[in-house]
């Protein structure tokens, strides 16, 4: 059952053209084997999806849990500026989801790597009352050319991709509703399907604009004080420049806050990045569709400050998600 | 509370001295980096160890699940003949361990990567009922030397390293057991503290002595198919040459089958090979304190066969584990 289950995988990732081949050896052995390009570095990065945290079975539909558990660890290759090569697929799974919820997994999981040109390579399967997912990436870059957390300096401009608090609005919608929910407005399509900024990340890594990236899955009222951290700095940021959600309808019925959602929504897989002030010109409004706003700079003083239209600080409490902590809500 | 576990994550492993630095970046950064050496090709593998299905929290040491988790995912990067190069660690735990129970899991942890020079280099964490371990190690070999399953050829020498069935025994020892045990007998021992053969498989696959090589995670009578298969072939295995279990006392009274055992026990994490006829007597009989056991022959016919001492052959089902069958038990 196990060895079958696994050729049902390989099969369907097969289909999907996005099943490794050539380069590496792919599951079936007892490892994936991968022939590294000369003077390349390695990129490597491992996420959680787990039914009950990530993921509710009954209201997501099983495509968005194949595409997110995949697209949120290549969110993290995006952040250093990295070029996929292959993943690892960890899948523990009832017994009972083996046919129609596996085969939709798939579909979903396969149009990610196909997208994204991430072949599966390997991983391991067992049986388990709740789906859990582990997803590792390998990508790869030039060498000295990754972007980290740490290099911001006081002045370097603060940049994100997208809309922030999107995810957040989506996931307040999955949890109103009482069944499996589709894609049918753009927070549910953020929620569900969210893209990794590969093209962007890569853009400005190849261009060695950006001093210190990182991706927002967090939210930005948690991650940008890591990023903060990380380069021994701290960040004076515009309420007004933060590009918040499209409240749709429904959402303005129930009068979420914008700014707070793109303040403290997680799950946004957006790019946060530094660019120095000299270079900053040279950054957009748009990069491949993507819109990319600037939202503040890097100080010398450790603070993080949140400011208003007139100057006046607002409280910018770290508020973000941490699965330790209680819930939010 | 997430970024406290992973600095006390970072900090245990470090005290250990089983913390990566310098070639890859380690935690803290959206993913780790590797520079691969030139000429070499990357090996990946990754493994589940979850409580309730791989360990009981109530009766496993800590410090064996921590052990294992590494050890298992090692083990595969031995049957390629590979070695290891770093890890990444998935964890979900619930908040109520992450005290002395997590610091434990931590020191065997430390301990297996410590021995195998296989440092920590980035991970995952998140809450969790129950405790979920993940496991991507990577490691390195030279080109075009790693060893796959594919490779046996009729007429080969089938080889195993170790005892076989002696995991299984200390399970069932586990099983029977009311509390948390130690490892005070050798099947015991192998159970919780298993051995990856990476010495061995090194050796075997840099001399090219191996066609053909796998680790016994899932017991002789499942695995040895599996080398067949994609090697297009069968076997011919003598009940008598299988090195089973050293037989305790206790385990004596309760009158296990040594044979049995050592047939369709999971967990061995033995290496299975095969070596070309013409270079087989260059095997010795023990390597690093290891001793290797010629059990049978690599046949052109797709059967797998058990003879007795009398050349008759015995049934040979396929009875190791495979986690959707229902329990053997």
């Amino acid at each position: 059952m196990e060895d079958e289950l696994i050729e049902k995988i390989r099969a369907a990732m097969n289909r999907s053209g996005s099943f490794s081949r050539g380069g590496s050896l792919g599951i079936g052995d007892d490892a994936a084997l991968w022939k590294v390009p000369n003077g390349r570095e390695a990129i490597l990065t491992c996420d959680w999806f787990l039914e009950g945290t990530h993921f509710y079975r009954d209201k997501h539909p099983p495509e968005a849990v194949g595409w997110k558990c995949l697209a949120r660890a290549l969110s993290d290759v995006a952040a250093m500026g990295g070029a996929p090569v292959c993943f690892l697929l960890s899948l523990a799974i009832p017994t009972t989801l083996t046919g129609g919820w596996l085969d939709r997994f798939l579909s979903g999981l396969g149009r990610v790597a196909k997208k994204f040109a991430c072949p599966l390579a390997g991983g391991d399967t067992t049986r388990r009352e709740q789906v859990l997912v582990n997803v590792t990436v390998v990508a790869e870059i030039a060498r000295r050319r990754a972007v980290l957390r740490s290099g911001a300096r006081p002045g370097d401009i603060i940049f994100v991709s997208g809309r922030l608090g999107e995810a957040e609005l989506g996931l307040r919608l999955v949890r109103e509703s009482r069944r499996r929910i589709t894609a049918n407005n753009a927070a549910l399509k953020k929620h569900l399907y969210p893209e990794p900024r590969l093209a962007l990340g890569s853009w400005l890594s190849k261009n060695r604009f950006a001093s210190a990236m990182m991706d927002l899955s967090d939210g930005l009222s948690t991650d940008l004080p890591r990023l903060c951290v990380s380069s021994k700095a701290g960040a004076r940021v515009y309420a007004s420049k933060v590009p918040g959600p499209r409240i749709s309808t429904i959402a303005k019925r129930q009068s979420f806050n914008s700014l707070e959602l793109a303040l403290h929504g997680g799950d946004d897989y957006e790019l946060l990045f530094a660019v120095p002030e000299t270079k900053s010109n040279r950054i957009p409004a748009e990069h491949c569709g993507v819109p990319i706003s600037r939202i503040g700079e890097i100080t010398a003083s450790r603070d993080i400050i949140l400011l208003n239209q007139d100057g006046r600080s607002l409280p910018f409490p770290n508020r973000g998600w941490d699965s330790f902590r209680a819930s939010r809500e």
